[in-house]
């Protein structure tokens, strides 16, 4: 017989500072936070899941198997991928079973990281588990997991009201009909706001594979010739259009770097035209790219959207990995990245435009105090993003924090953001940034650095007035 | 009727350690340093202020108008830079006025800054503010230190003896004849010492408009045809000469790199005359300052003014602010620096050299452990440069002290330095400071990594000896 | 009569946290793993002082003048190279004594340094001193410890045994007959295991300046042609094979930077040939070494030693101290490293290739949270290093840590690695990173967000089971 298997039990003042008259305040500013509306301005969770509203398939597919965060390390720690369930479509029970199983089996190697700390909280939390997940118990935690996905309660609809959430922002493809944003909208059952995501990366990279196919289908989706530069803008200006008629109130973007240099529109129309005919080199692909950029800046001073950026990923490091099992796959790894000399342009053209917004996200740290931080710290367009990917973790959050504030403050920044794909960690990642904002304050009031009233102000504006301004929302 | 505004009353024990027990160390260490005087070996202070001794005009005129610390935050947040009275020469009654209610309006967007935290230690010690700023008292307390403001007490030199200044340094064009400098040293009502900085940035970038006219101006100084390359040396020369027999120690150098390539005397000469009549490449521009940079080394092994470098910022970024509201308006953005391969020519020849000292700041925290530190713990002409510009703040400076002394300790730092050009802020930053260093050595204590009487030697040191040294002071 | 030199103890609690309730929860943790055996996978000792087991000669030779972490603050501090005994081959009494007072005299700027506390840990430890050295006990404690140096105890076999070191690994030439560790191994008296470390840098890197005699000296070792590319690839295999038979574990690489393009064999061939020749060119000799990194990566899969990289340092950067006083001299200072695309056609090959292994060392702490975390937490190869050289100090640890585990959890890193050449000091490097873990661990349960029997099999784990995993002990 096994050994009982540990409780399982997140503490009400887990990441809170661990000093006693620090924590007695930092609780009080938690209390007073806690249960405000999620504003979630960007992520990606599948808006279908919401029209559907079908009971999720099994824990492995609802909590593993589409979780990078969690299949990288088990990756790492020796289970493989199709162990896992990844790129296999819908998995059988034995499948799931199996994915699931290893995932508690290899419980102790997300020790410290922040998947500990969320699926903790869900699965506490949401499904009322009391055990930590072991070998020895898996089974056991997997029916449980299980039979309440039956349950009415555990469905898409009432988990996002049970959740609180006031605003869920997805992220879609331009030539999106957006049918699902509609249908929740047309629905009166549904009171949640769910909004669209303009995310055009595919349409503005000639280099990669697929380019001119999805010139051509936005030319269709917009009605607009694409095979001209002038009609390619134009169906751009369209589908965006169309975005903010569905309650777009942002566009992402995410290329390996964030240079804006022009070029002159008839270089760009040649350049347009050789990569439709598959001749453009990579610089004249690259030059393009960088020049749409600014483009997508100048639409957004026309049309609203706020501009989001999250450059310096090499996506899909691993080549082999990428053949067998698709991309987001757990090997996006960060690289370098600069922002000063390569928004220039863009900042020197519409950074003090009114009503434009740019949010500028980073997964390399050392940008944050001397990039991030004093560009928001001048330019009324720009905002310090939440700690994305990687650095969306307890400590990485703390540093962020400290890096941007002292040249910022608190106001210049975005509000916390779970960019995730995880439906059910949606509230255990906001209600983490919350704790964690509440025990910075109150290390300020402890350090005297800032009253309590004013801690008080600024946690509340931290989960509302400013992502609504932020996002626009 | 508005409600009562919240006092301002900066707590005694402001950025001290939490921890009870620390927190009690700290401040008998901070008591044992707090009052002693100030030594400020570089910042942007106008001698002529203490030479004139004027009451200053207003309130924003004194704290809220030249500030970029103060006008880019606001700015940011929304309030044009005119509106702050920036870049319109002297202020009227009204307009100075509209720019206090400015700040006073917008007070909640420093919370977590240094500005915050050195204004309110401004307004509370020097001006006996007791109310937090806001809208409905912002013109009550323009009133307030206006009225004090007119008072003898206030005037620049009763400010000087009062914040307990021993040195200031200024910081000087080469042609500057030193007149303020000079009649302040003349002067016997005045006890203060006053030196000035030798800064000849423009005359070392031939890339840069005015740079001939410069070069110039510098031969009429110092008496020299510098329309030769032999002669452009002996200028500078002179200029620092005459610097040092006024009272300079020390020269300060701001360029986007600092790379110290040498060049062989003839290219030199060919460039300094190419680029005098306006034909020289950007390459060769380059070229010629690198060059330059390391000739300054030279002269500083020559005549002794220790040799000071503050890279890696992109001046003046949105260039229609600069065209409408001049340099210095908040958009100064730092970018990525490099020392190590950079510098390489400069310690090869001049590295151990008796006398050469090398201060290096940065805005880059990257290179603080990875370069700085590891330079300043082998030579003995480098030191590692004090927190700067959007790192001269509380959570900043514990990083960086963090990040330099495991690997230089303390002895190969170069102190405090304040680098600012708002006069009344200068004891509030040497006070954070202070407060800072003692909240580390406090817990390298209660970590048992330093005996209680080191800690008390080293903070003295800290404020004493080790800028002593650093500026040869 | 100079007053009563200052009390040396180092207190039980050191560098534990100052917050009583965590502290005394790692004090608890602490106690659990203070004493288990020393695993020292990766450092410099050198082998044949076990094989003589003679005593140390002097206390300069043995704690100050081979030791560039002192020497190189000392230099820093006005001491020169040359007072220290540096370069200058076996020290007359008179000279070491006069290195030692230097030492003492200098105590002062160790102040917040590791260096500092690792010799306050031996000091009193090892020798039992129970004075701060200053320039007064100078003699004394030479002296005193001159005289246990001559006492049977203090012969580098007990120490050995005393210090409880399990496993120690040397640094070794591919050429080295590895006749010390067959004696070690082969004599009933030694039960430690000592087992070198493969590092063939100098015969992979033709640019340097005696590849063309190393190579042939390889061709002897190995009894392999190496004039030609295949016998020289045979000849690194051959001897790989050898230190393996010997008990390697690891091979170990420090290039500039660590990119892995391969080269196709031709080209690789031509290359080899020219070199030879010393007609290649410096990017040839480039293209060569990231080609042979590769390869040796391609040679880890086959004969299973774990590749360790530790890249990013310009070595002997001041040229006149390497001329006058030698190499590893403390002038080999840091640049900025790059990973991800650097090592992308290493780990394209072989990243999961099963049984390989790749250690990534940093002396440029900005890629931690960027490129080393999300690497091991990736691939099952890749292990995330300990903070290195001027990162192997308290502050410095524990940023690493908070850096990289909240990516890559514990299991994906190292394990403390010492990488020292002084032997005294492996037990209190390896007891600093225990106290480090331990305040860790106690602070993630103090803020919930690990359990305290996690705590516990993680503290062990770091000490035991993750050392022996990456490094195959």
């Amino acid at each position: 017989m096994s050994p009982p298997s540990a409780p399982l039990r997140p503490h009400p003042d887990r990441l809170l500072p661990t000093d006693p008259a620090v924590r007695a305040l930092a609780r009080r500013l938690y209390a007073s936070v806690r249960a405000l509306p999620i504003l979630s301005p960007h992520g990606h969770v599948d808006p279908r899941l919401l029209v559907d509203d079908a009971a999720f398939p099994d824990p492995a597919t609802l909590l593993v198997t589409p979780d990078h965060y969690i299949t990288r390390l088990l990756h790492a720690s020796g289970v493989t991928l199709a162990e896992l369930g990844v790129g296999q479509g819908p998995l059988t029970e034995r499948q799931a079973r199996a994915a699931w199983r290893r995932l508690c089996e290899h419980w102790q190697v997300f020790r410290g990281t922040p998947v500990r700390y969320w699926l903790e909280s869900e699965l506490a939390e949401i499904f009322g588990v009391t055990e930590r997940p072991d070998s020895a118990n898996a089974d056991r935690l997997y029916d449980r997991i299980a039979e309440r996905l039956a349950e009415g309660a555990f469905r898409p609809r009432a988990l996002f009201d049970r959740f609180g959430i006031e605003v869920l922002a997805t992220t879609d493809d331009p030539c999106d009909d957006l049918a699902a944003h509609r249908a929740l909208a047309a629905d009166p059952a549904f009171r949640g706001r769910v909004v669209p995501t303009f995310r055009p990366d595919r349409y503005l990279e000639p280099a990669e594979a697929g380019w001119a196919a999805a010139v051509a289908r936005l030319g269709e989706a917009a009605d607009e010739d694409t095979t001209t530069y002038p009609g390619y803008l134009r169906a751009l200006e369209s589908r965006r259009r169309y975005f903010v008629a569905h309650g777009a109130t942002s566009a992402d973007h995410s290329h390996p770097d964030v240079r804006t240099d022009p070029l002159d529109p008839a270089t760009a129309a040649r350049i347009h035209a050789t990569a439709l005919a598959g001749t453009a080199t990579a610089a004249e692909c690259t030059a393009f790219r960088r020049h749409m950029l600014l483009e997508m800046a100048r639409m957004s001073c026309e049309d609203g959207l706020v501009m989001t950026l999250h450059p310096g990923i090499r996506r899909n490091h691993h080549t082999p990995t990428l053949h067998r099992f698709g991309p987001d796959t757990g090997h996006d790894i960060p690289v370098r990245v600069e922002f000063t000399d390569a928004l220039r342009p863009l900042l020197e053209r519409y950074g003090t435009a009114p009503g434009f917004q740019l949010i500028l996200f980073t997964v390399d740290e050392s940008v944050l105090s001397r990039e991030i931080a004093p560009l928001a710290g001048f330019y009324p367009s720009v905002f310090a993003g939440a700690p994305w990917w990687f650095l969306d973790a307890p400590d990485a959050i703390r540093r962020a924090r400290r890096a941007v504030t002292e040249t910022a403050g608190f106001t210049r920044t975005s509000g916390f953001v779970d960019d995730t794909r995880a439906f059910c960690s949606v509230p255990a990642r906001h209600d983490m940034s919350r704790r964690l904002d509440c025990g910075l304050l109150a290390e300020l009031v402890a350090e005297h650095r800032l009253d309590e009233d004013e801690a008080f102000a600024t946690a509340r504006d931290l989960v509302d007035a400013i992502p609504r301004k932020a996002f626009k929302l």
